[in-house]
């Protein structure tokens, strides 16, 4: 020990001297003062388009067509540009950017590439903020170290390949939870994941690629970290992802699909909807002034798009059947405000599902997340949930729904069965419905595509 | 194309010459036939040593101590042998063989090691079975891909990383479903996983290797496919590792602790229990003959020990209530028989935990998995569950308990709540239970480790 000379080190009382005191560094420049070690504390707002720039427009519901994330693409091209300048924003995903129809990023920025850029590299720079590889691992691991440091990103993914990074995400969330409670830790920004090319519309890749369960591992996280949205359409996806990107200190997970879809709410009414996350959908319902004989409840898109047919049936052939439509964006408001802190309380959620009436619920994931986040609430022994159950195959998209029982004939039989004056007369309307069912079966045996009147199916009201 | 010169592939019909005909390989050596490529065709049965020579000798219920791992890994060491010839028995796990207490594997064979063994080498071999390596995605690949082949083997890992292998596990049991219905596929051998250093034994850990979210991941597949156990103890254990090893075509959870124990089943006990899957334990209820007044359930070690010692607690501040215990070791017994074919039938579920009582349940994960397993049940609204809620941090083994409300002064309090003649007079009893609260968080802040009273607890009857 006496090679390192302590004489010269330390004075007579023990005490380290000035010289190599001088040496250790100060302030921000101490390892454990270091602001990017405390990202928070770097963290600017990002500068945010006007989201009403971006919306499609909707004359009435379901008089439109579009993709929802192509949508998005748009408001997080601007969102790139209009921060370029702070360099405090990048869109990290596993080669999917624009199979997701997130491209319009590529207009304003690169995929970032360190190599040499040969003349056949594609939108390749070493500047790009868009981060692409293969791994989910990697991205989650990239965006982690660039929200700590004080930035703001999204992770785009395949909805069914996000539970590779499961693990990764638990041990974020604990990291969240406790800084939340160490007082000069700066909250960061929100870690948002869009989940996309999901669970019902795996057209080409099948069973492999269907999986809705990421969302039943995140609520098992504190709830005062974790946020899961299922908007229904392009406008709604705009303002969940505006308010995700404005968040701090989340895990704010979105799940949206891709594909050309009918178009509900403009602007207005989607920021009212996501903003209470959860709302009776007046256009659709027909319960006014009176208790509803049913509510037929809806999360996620192809789920929200199956109800509104199964709605239009009902109305066609049972038009005195009174039935109130409720849709779902944020899925936390179903839970009991005790548990998290956007659950209705039981009042409203009593008020919106009723204390007694059948409550047909078609959710985008496994049906048994609904009943984890409801058994509290007073009605919940009427609810009645369709959702993902494991069945699936390379097949047309409404097959996918046929074969989890979540389409528009299951889910009006599902009333016809629960709604106690149907059960008596019902018949004639349930073998309809049978027929209908068998007569789709036949016809992508025959045609290995949807039958029209499901492909071009509109909201007739 | 004329390069290939078909005309002496083929004759003057277009049919392919004998010459090159009798190239392609015949029989198993076709690339769709090779018995390699369908495992099950060459799965041979483990040669299985009598599950009785391991027993922990029980005299009476809570009178011996043991780590119930260590005890499985005597049985495995057995299987390991009596299989040494048939070469088709493995261990997997992230380097944790030995501290998960499997170490006498290391008995009777090596951990594989392919390069040179240096002097320092410990029990490595290229002909080990044992297969080691920190990475729980090697150890899964390696585990899928020898069982496909048509061999058996176990995955040891720490509860809470397995989820490292979520999407894997997801993959793996798509595969086990479709091929089910393949008639010419033949079932493989179950992927087995034991999870070990669970939730509430991190005492040096802490927090961030606490997840007990893998069996929610799992209930997600099939039912046809998962299984879910929760032994309570060395003989329980046994006698799952038993039936699991020799089942066919499943994803099997085991879910069991390491240290030092209170045991509570001789194996004739324990070999009925776990084939039932759950059942009254008759020695530590009160209420024979008569209906109980509260049901106190538990699945999972330390659950199973916390509820008896609120049960002993109750016992002797309210000698005349009548207590039914229950413990689960078989978690899809607990849904009904329509969902899972291990799932109770209506009467026996009703039978078991009654149609109106209150049910107090200690689980080993988080609370709402059993809420998501039973919503449908008669008895529902009076279940209460607690289990792990995200909090934790690295403290001591009853202090975990503690913070997550599953001690056994809580739920002998929550018994108090829903007992309707113990709420109107129990509130003194329940001042006793919140100031041992209040002197275990005053002795563990003071000594560190847990009060003499918890440590040293024992079943008193």
């Amino acid at each position: 020990m006496r090679s390192y000379k302590p004489e010269e080190l330390f004075d007579e009382n023990g005490k380290l001297k000035a010289e190599p005191a001088e040496l250790a560094p100060k302030g921000g420049r101490r390892m454990g003062a270091s602001p990017h070690a405390n990202g928070g504390t770097l963290l600017k707002d990002l500068v945010m388009p006007d989201l009403r720039d971006y919306a499609v427009k909707v004359p009435k519901p379901g008089d439109a067509v579009a993709e929802a994330t192509r949508i998005m693409g748009g408001m997080l091209r601007d969102v790139m540009k209009l921060n370029a300048e702070s360099k405090n924003f990048r869109v990290m995903g596993p080669d999917e950017t624009v199979s997701n129809r997130l491209g319009a990023l590529l207009e304003v920025t690169d995929k970032v590439f360190m190599e040499e850029v040969l003349p056949t590299g594609d939108h390749l720079s070493p500047d790009g903020r868009v981060m692409e590889v293969l791994s989910e691992h990697l991205c989650q691991g990239w965006l982690e170290g660039y929200l700590l440091t004080g930035h703001h990103g999204l992770f785009s993914c395949y909805e069914a390949f996000i539970h590779i990074i499961d693990s990764m995400f638990n041990q974020h969330a604990k990291w969240l939870k406790v800084t939340r409670h160490i007082p000069w830790r700066r909250p960061i920004a929100s870690l948002n994941y869009l989940l996309t090319s999901h669970v019902w519309r795996q057209d080409h890749d099948g069973f492999s690629h269907q999986d809705p369960g990421f969302i039943d591992h995140v609520v098992n996280k504190k709830a005062d970290i974790v946020r899961v949205y299922l908007p229904p359409d392009a406008n709604t996806l705009l303002s969940v992802t505006d308010h995700c990107l404005r968040s701090r200190h989340y895990e704010n997970v979105i799940v949206a699909g891709k594909q050309p879809a009918l178009q509900w709410l403009n602007m207005d009414s989607a920021i009212e909807h996501c903003t209470a996350g959860i709302g009776i959908w007046e256009w659709a319902s027909n319960d006014q002034n009176s208790e509803p004989e049913v509510v037929m409840a809806c999360a996620g898109d192809i789920p929200t798009l199956e109800t509104l047919a199964a709605v239009a049936l009902l109305r066609a052939n049972i038009p005195d059947l009174k039935v109130r439509v409720v849709n779902i964006v944020d899925l936390m408001t179903l839970q009991p405000s005790s548990e998290h802190p956007h659950g209705l309380n039981d009042r409203d959620f009593d008020s919106l599902f009723t204390a007694d009436k059948p409550i047909v619920f078609a959710f985008h994931g496994y049906p048994w997340l609904i009943h984890r986040l409801t058994y509290r609430r007073t009605n919940h022994g009427n609810l009645h949930v369709r959702g993902y159950k494991e069945e699936g195959t390379t097949t047309t998209p409404f097959d996918m729904t046929v074969l989890n029982e979540l389409d528009r004939f299951h889910l009006a039989g599902d009333v016809v069965d629960r709604v106690p004056r149907l059960q008596r007369w019902g018949a004639h309307f349930k073998q309809l419905l049978r027929n209908k069912l068998i007569e789709h079966k036949q016809y992508i045996g025959r045609y290995g595509d949807d039958m029209p009147e499901i492909r071009d199916w509109k909201w007739p009201y």
